[in-house]
């Protein structure tokens, strides 16, 4: 049996500088000479020198005529001189060369044509005047662009005019990726007749393949190697032997009892390093084979990234000698308090908008294994290594993958998931491309708690007062006391019985879930769906301790969909629309009001007001009627408060 | 003949809504659905919803046994419950699929081996712990990308995991560039056989190619167009009918005698903005040619790109449904005063660096026609409309063009050209590829006034003072005073005449220039090399106001030889490399101290010694010595104060 050792645990900057001291990247030096049409993006490898000048001859700045200057000595309004065309005044375009013995241009609205053969003018002209002159750009041997600069759509326009048509840039890198596993089955295989229970979906080849072509280097795909040492080895050894300048073996490099990437390094090569202290990326391997990097990646996708992001990108910027891009850092609030490990870097990815003074972060799911909270990420927080977390509200770090921009053109949601507010998101990016809508489901009572931190721009709710039998108000009265709101109706959607395909237990009531062997899924306490549950039990008089599964929670509809699909459980209480997505059956128990709650002081926002003028259009509402399950007829309306 | 009319000569905000108004870019919506292995920096058309779950099937999130729950309920240090391996226990691996009726993975770390058959355990364990769970990063029927969403390396991970192997994207607006102009040669053409005089390099076409490519447009190159109007009306039906969504024109937008864009695009459509209110910019034409969009590009280079800016770009992103990506904003202070034209907004390309507090900014040459302006940009400073001008040292806001890292990461120098220069931030760059040297030409005694302004890190200075034949330090006490100082020597270097090869007229000496016939070229007042020249005027009793074209003043060494070589002036005073670059003569008449002046706030700072490591380096010595015309032997070493 093995156990899980990682030698060494080293912080990623230390891990870093034992492994670029031993590869020394900058070693990696071949250059080639391409034309300059194919440039674009690629690194200089040497300082580039005009050829050369720019402009090549003295030519007109202006429309006009040219002249020698010294004819126009003492010319004045009361002293007009003419002069012949052809002769002394020549007509030119902007551009066009001085012809012979010139060396001014005069303006055409300062001349006076007198006939066919005379102009006049009423004011000297200085030398050179109007005149571009040679080199003005650039002069022959002039530096165009300093070495290790990589080149952009207006340096082409400058090799150009410095008469340079092919450049010397750097080689790209080319990084063998090199994916390992029994259960890796490449994308189109699987998603060609479904992927089946244990099988792994290849995603990472072709993300590490994206990352490293960003990166400047040239990804050289490998096909997916059994857990078999031997195997690995012979695909390390092709890929060196095709001239591959680093390996990437993905994944392999943890401690399970198939993971052969460390022994096999071991032995070809050298170890450097053999896992770091960070979160996801933990199991992250470094070192050389016959002097060429290698790079053990971690299976899961999002430790992947990080690793890559950490390690294989800044080895190709050195190889290329540029710089590593950095990401901006911005100042922001996380909307729950991060607790995280000592001793180990985490890196939390977090959706961001600006609400009022501050930039909120509210964090996405931090598992290695949930690709879509890097493609929701905005920023990513770094809770340092000698902290034990990062409080709720207070303010820390976060590097920004999003332009900048977008955070001050985002509408901050929090609260109820609804399947209307990712087509309520689609639609105002239509009609407003910078407007992002960023919604983040915690459930109807956080997301009023939110709002009253400050956290965001509105609130989804679904809160029942069972006393009243009243939505939202009671609750908005409870926790926002003093703060004055303004309630804009989503709709009235049907929530029921989510069930598997047929009803194969036969619930059709509430009664039936304290049966035995009926297995329920619950939501999470706060949330409108759980506070109806709870209201319902009461009503019908049902001890809720009865019933099977009623601890579990699940945070969204989908959720609770997902496990009765997988057999999880046999019943949950959610909205139609999460049924239908899934292929379920769906049995109605009650309807109930989805608002969305909004403080004044955002409410006359024009960012809000483009997200309310979209409930308000018949369109959008049609769309969510469509859906089925939704009463979309007052959506956007007002509710008295 | 013509005069320059701008009817509607409109604000750039003005011109734009007009335009976008009259040609709906958002009616251009083509969609085609491609596979993801091509989707990477591509525009959804629609949402992208998941068709499968992810995972899709309870997986191990660990490495470790499975088991169910139930079965370790009561297990307890003292009480260890002991699981027959294959029966109620399961080694997996991260990733695995749980065995059937299990629901719970204990990890390695704690799990006892007994024998083979049998492992024994310490702790209950709880349902679902250790498990992956069906869906839990991505839902069938799950939002996976927004409409209108660029996407990423990472997204093409998301949406494999979500099942989908086709994309529907927005098709790329396809936008002719039809190059225009008697004058205008492709670049491959004229480079290959030498520019004559009164040709124009296409440069144009290649950089709005690379623009329109970044943008998210294809870019469709048309064959160059001479002045002529039918030959330029066919190539706009050509476009048309090709299928082309954008017709680019550049240029002839003026208002020169052979302009003619205007009139065509007025006979064969709408004219709907012709002149705007910017500088470079102003002859941009916008309208519409049978429903197409059409811009008439200007011809200089820097006036082409910034119209691309304000029209064509943010027209190629509504088209694709996207925000126009906006360039992040910083706060400058302009290192000299920037006059500008009321009621035009003016775009000044700077190079900026921070130096102590401050982020400053050195306005480049601001001629249209200047694309080194534009390649050496770092930000670009927009004065108002309404303002005549900005202020030297008065704070205003620039658009970053550069990562905003390499603010922090740029070491600003101040004063004399000197070619040493380039090749010490080519240097420079090659020992760390972040760091940055961006020298700016003012002569040397503006570069110990920018010192005392707090404006550069170092300032590089050969002035003598004639009284003393002492060189900087008389000027260093005079115009910074209090502040303290360290003095690094960069070289001692060879002045002397720069003549026509062969020296047609047979200047020799001093005396020489006051000639007959002899045309001199002469440096600006306060560049150490004007100095000098007026010290050995002195000396030798030569009254400078006989010298022909002593009034004539050039910025830097190259400027000289470019004048003499152009056929400009027959001699100037400047290095030996300048004479070499362009292939002239060169007669010594002295030999000069060049030095680099650091404040002592500044020597410490680690980007600086970065920089003296480098001239201590005897490689770099060698390299400035083996150019000739320089002594480097004491390069680096400090200078007494």
């Amino acid at each position: 049996m093995k156990r899980r050792i990682y030698l060494q645990m080293r912080t990623w900057e230390d891990a870093r500088q034992a492994f670029f001291e031993r590869v020394q990247p900058s070693r990696y030096d071949r250059t080639e000479i391409i034309p300059v049409k194919e440039v674009l993006g690629r690194v200089t490898a040497e300082p580039i020198f005009a050829r050369l000048s720019s402009p090549h001859y003295h030519s007109a700045a202006m429309d006009g005529i040219a002249l020698a200057a010294q004819v126009t000595f003492g010319a004045a309004e009361d002293r007009p001189r003419q002069l012949r065309v052809g002769e002394e005044a020549f007509f030119v375009d902007t551009g066009d060369s001085l012809p012979a013995g010139t060396d001014a241009v005069v303006m055409i609205e300062e001349v006076h044509q007198v006939d066919a053969q005379t102009v006049e003018i009423m004011r000297a002209a200085s030398p050179w005047q109007h005149v571009r002159m040679v080199g003005e750009d650039l002069v022959a041997s002039e530096l165009i662009l300093p070495q290790g600069h990589r080149i952009t759509s207006t340096d082409l326009g400058a090799l150009l005019a410095g008469g340079v048509l092919e450049v010397p840039v750097k080689q790209r890198p080319r990084i063998a990726v090199i994916p390992t596993g029994d259960e890796v089955i490449p994308p189109e295989e699987a998603l060609a007749r479904g992927p089946r229970t244990g099988e792994i979906v290849d995603v990472n080849s072709t993300i590490l393949g994206g990352l490293i072509e960003e990166a400047g280097g040239e990804c050289v795909p490998y096909p997916i190697v059994r857990d078999d040492p031997q195997a690995l080895k012979e695909a390390v050894r092709a890929a060196s032997g095709d001239g591959c300048d680093v390996i990437v073996i993905n994944a392999g490099s943890s401690a399970g009892s198939e993971d052969y990437t460390p022994s096999i390094v071991e032995e070809l090569g050298e170890v450097l390093v053999h896992g770091v202290a960070i979160m996801p990326g933990k199991p992250t391997l470094l070192g050389v084979v016959g002097e060429r990097p290698i790079v053990g990646v971690p299976g899961y996708t999002v430790s992947a990234v990080i690793s890559c992001d950490l390690f294989l990108k800044p080895l190709i910027a050195a190889m290329l000698g540029t710089a590593a891009p950095q990401r901006e850092s911005i100042t922001v609030v996380p909307t729950r308090r991060l607790p995280s490990k000592l001793g180990v870097e985490e890196f939390v990815r977090a959706r961001v908008g600006r609400v009022g003074e501050r930039i909120v972060a509210t964090p996405l799911p931090r598992g290695a294994g949930t690709i879509t909270s890097l493609t929701r990420a905005d920023a990513v927080i770094r809770i340092p290594r000698l902290l034990e977390g990062i409080e709720e509200g207070e303010e820390t770090e976060a590097e920004l993958r999003v332009e900048k921009d977008a955070i001050e053109h985002t509408v901050v949601i929090i609260g109820s998931h609804d399947l209307a507010l990712d087509l309520l998101a689609s639609r105002v990016k239509r009609g407003d491309p910078s407007l992002r809508l960023s919604s983040n489901h915690v459930g109807s009572l956080e997301g009023i708690i939110a709002l009253k931190k400050g956290y965001a721009h509105m609130a989804g709710s679904h809160l029942l007062e069972p006393a009243s039998g009243e939505y939202n108000l009671p609750y908005i009265q409870k926790y926002l006391g003093e703060i004055p709101v303004r309630i804009i109706h989503l709709a009235y959607r049907q929530q029921g019985f989510i069930l598997l395909q047929g009803n194969p237990r036969g619930i059709r009531g509430l009664s039936d879930l304290v049966r035995d062997g009926v297995r329920f899924i619950n939501r999470q306490r706060g949330s409108g769906t759980r506070v109806l549950f709870d209201y319902l039990m009461e009503k019908e008089g049902i001890d809720p301790t009865r019933i099977t599964g009623y601890q579990g929670e699940e945070f969204t509809h989908l959720g609770v969909a997902v496990a009765i699909d997988s057999g999880r459980a046999d019943v949950g209480l959610g909205i139609y629309g999460a049924a239908k997505a899934l292929g379920l059956d769906f049995v109605p128990i009650a309807q109930e009001r989805y608002d969305l709650i909004i403080p004044h002081e955002h409410f006359d926002d024009p960012r809000v007001q483009k997200v309310i003028e979209v409930l308000r259009s018949e369109e959008f509402q049609d769309e969510i009627e469509g859906l089925g399950g939704y009463d979309a007829s007052r959506m956007g309306k007002e509710m008295t408060v």
